[in-house]
């Protein structure tokens, strides 16, 4: 075996047979293969495609080059969810919970933020003391003790991924279904969920802004998951605007614990519902998809998802009477600042990308991976595509830490509105399932 | 400016500009472009195409990195060849010399040998004392006393070529038509000269095997030194036989010696001709092409060119009686061998690759560049296609440093050439020339 065939192979229209893949993932983990090469390969991936058979080759071998986890100890289905990634997107942190109180076990392996969308992990971080960083011992425990468990994956998981994904991000080789398909499965299947489903953002928020390519994207993830013997299902769902009214990490744990106890319905738990249904189906824990979007629904609704979730901010570190006292914990940046329209209309369109970025200059997101992040800083109060705007009404609320970045922000969001003198047409929350 | 922007646009089929191709080069040459950069640069390149705008833009702003030589001091025309090289190609060591003693003056950039192919520096150094790695201001004063020059080129010859040429050896992108372009000629335009002619192989011992794909190059090149405003035109050559009897260093410094000082005619002594009288004719020494032919027949017949060759070695530290001793001064091998058929017949084909491989393992070649060299060992007396084979005539003789790697190139050789029952149909020795 020897990288150079096998990336020339590639570049001559060959599609790489499962020794080869093997062996190139091993490389890319262990430093066999060159940064040269894996440049070159995620280049000739790009441009040459792989097929279905290559792309799930690629994904399994990546996933071997780590540890593999298996649930023999577990009594009920083990579900997760994958989310493509978009602004204001905190489903994890209400779905992990629900379906934890509707039987199943939720060890669920998230991200932090890069970019303009948020992550998690950071989310969760927000709440003082609580650590994602835990080992399989402890993540073994938890999930034992409360069901669900949002963690951060150790560099035991997939390591081959995290080598790949470093050098697509330097040599413009990120947009790739093939090599989305591979990193994306390559860390979900390492935690061996039973069922998986797949929420692929489409909108002006999200990686993917047609509804072509989060169709393709959905499918391909599919089909690879459900290649390895995972039951998985997609859903492609809108991201013309955030999902919650909040964006930053704390305000978006405001946000879920509104959600959680205020029994109030919104475009955030009407997803998590959908999404959540279809795992308590696929997983048998449910008749149909709808009644497995009634149970979470009810579990939200009387607060038993709430519960859950405040045992797990305890069993990570966090305070042990998070539920009672979330409103005083979590951090609150110094300065408040009210946005506003000057003119009166409707909200015709909102860039999320542009929101996201209006949140990272805060001080709340990652340009690059080192970044600290300020856990308070954000938005609230984002009025929903359609709102009714007059000159005295804010369109939002800037969060900072001083007034300067609060003026930028300010500015930022006002440029990322934009009002029209007719209601938009409003995309339907869920634009498809794929199964 | 930005690395992954440039190869983004690459990838999506956009044609770099002349800005972000300089960058890129110097970025190649200064180490801001990564290693992976580097692989994904060079196989959007091979998969998308550069148009003959960008590989022209391209090759200069490699040429660019490094210094540009030039050459007022000199009183005649600056001529240079350069070959995609073959087996038994030791046409440089005639042609120099020869278009020295026909009034222009050479100062030839070569390289060594990697692969089945050999180098042209390696061949000159099997002489002993001779090196080839002088500095600009020796080679400036070697090119005004002798007129011809045959050294090796400095760091300071297109850096970005080098760095770029190292990663497609190991990414497998060398088989990119505009890649070879810029490597070729970024280093062969940095030493200035007035007229260039290129022989591109074609056949089994060379790097293009067909007609169509050697013809592509041939022209890529032209085109791309012409717009460099570089007098400049192309040979396809047949390759599908060594060019000389002999493989191997100090092995075709005798066949070269042999033809500076018999007399006779051979196929080495017709391309040295056909191309030095293009150099001579498109330099403004001879009047046409086969004038010039006339010219460079002339001075290698009766010794000149042999006389020059000599001051050329005793320049670069050889022997300063090499022309009358030189059967005595190149190094011989302990072990000589004959080849036998064992049938009766023609030889029908030759795999000239496979006979450069058989010499690179008896030690005369590299399998990678860090490789020492055994100048002594080679292949001689090797029978031409067409010849007359009986049962008693070796076919060549094996010269090896022991008998066991003597045995193993010897069934090699015999495997590398076919015996046929009847003569095969000869190629001419010029396919064709690209003006």
């Amino acid at each position: 075996m020897d990288a150079r065939a096998i990336i020339a192979g590639l570049r001559q229209g060959e599609q790489p047979d499962a020794e080869q893949l093997n062996w190139f993932a091993q490389g890319l983990a262990d430093g066999r293969v060159s940064d040269a090469q894996a440049g070159a390969f995620a280049m000739a991936v790009c441009l040459q495609g792989l097929k279905t058979d290559a792309r799930s080759l690629l994904t399994r071998a990546m996933r071997d080059t780590g540890d593999v986890l298996t649930w023999g100890e577990l009594d009920g289905p083990v579900l997760d969810k994958h989310s493509t990634g978009g602004v204001g997107d905190c489903v994890s942190l209400l779905l992990a919970p629900a379906l934890a109180e509707c039987g199943a076990y939720v060890p669920m392996i998230s991200g932090r933020g890069l970019g303009h969308t948020g992550g998690t992990l950071d989310k969760l971080e927000a709440i003082p003391g609580v650590s994602t960083q835990v080992d399989e011992a402890r993540l073994r425990r938890i999930l034992q003790d409360v069901g669900c468990a949002i963690v951060g994956a150790t560099s035991q998981i997939a390591p081959a991924d995290k080598r790949l994904y470093a050098i697509r991000d330097v040599t413009g080789t990120v947009e790739s279904i093939d090599l989305i398909t591979a990193s994306i499965l390559s860390k979900k299947l390492a935690a061996s969920p039973d069922v998986l489903v797949l929420d692929v953002k489409v909108g002006s928020g999200a990686f993917m802004k047609s509804l072509s390519d989060a169709r393709a994207l959905a499918k391909s993830l599919a089909d690879t998951a459900n290649a390895a013997g995972c039951k998985t299902s997609a859903f492609i769902s809108d991201m013309s605007q955030p999902l919650a009214a909040s964006l930053g990490n704390a305000l978006e744990v405001r946000e879920v614990m509104q959600a959680l106890t205020s029994g109030q319905d919104n475009r955030l738990v009407e997803i998590t519902c959908a999404l959540g249904g279809a795992l308590l189906a696929d997983g048998g824990l449910a008749e149909n998809s709808n009644a497995g979007a009634a149970q979470i629904a009810a579990a939200i609704r009387d607060g038993r998802a709430a519960e859950r979730f405040a045992r797990m901010i305890a069993a990570l570190g966090g305070p042990a009477d998070f539920l009672q006292r979330w409103e005083g914990i979590l951090p609150v940046a110094p300065v408040q600042q009210a946005v506003f329209a000057g003119e009166t209309g409707y909200i015709a369109s909102i860039d999320g990308e542009a929101l996201g970025l209006a949140v990272v200059s805060l001080g709340g997101g990652r340009q690059v991976e080192e970044d600290h992040i300020d856990p308070s800083v954000g938005l609230s109060g984002l009025l929903p595509l359609g709102a009714v705007v007059t000159p005295e009404v804010p369109l939002a609320v800037v969060h900072a830490a001083d007034t300067v970045s609060a003026e930028a922000a300010a500015l930022a969001v006002r440029r990322a509105l934009t009002i029209g003198a007719q209601p938009p047409v409003l995309a339907p929350l869920v634009h498809e399932r794929i199964a």
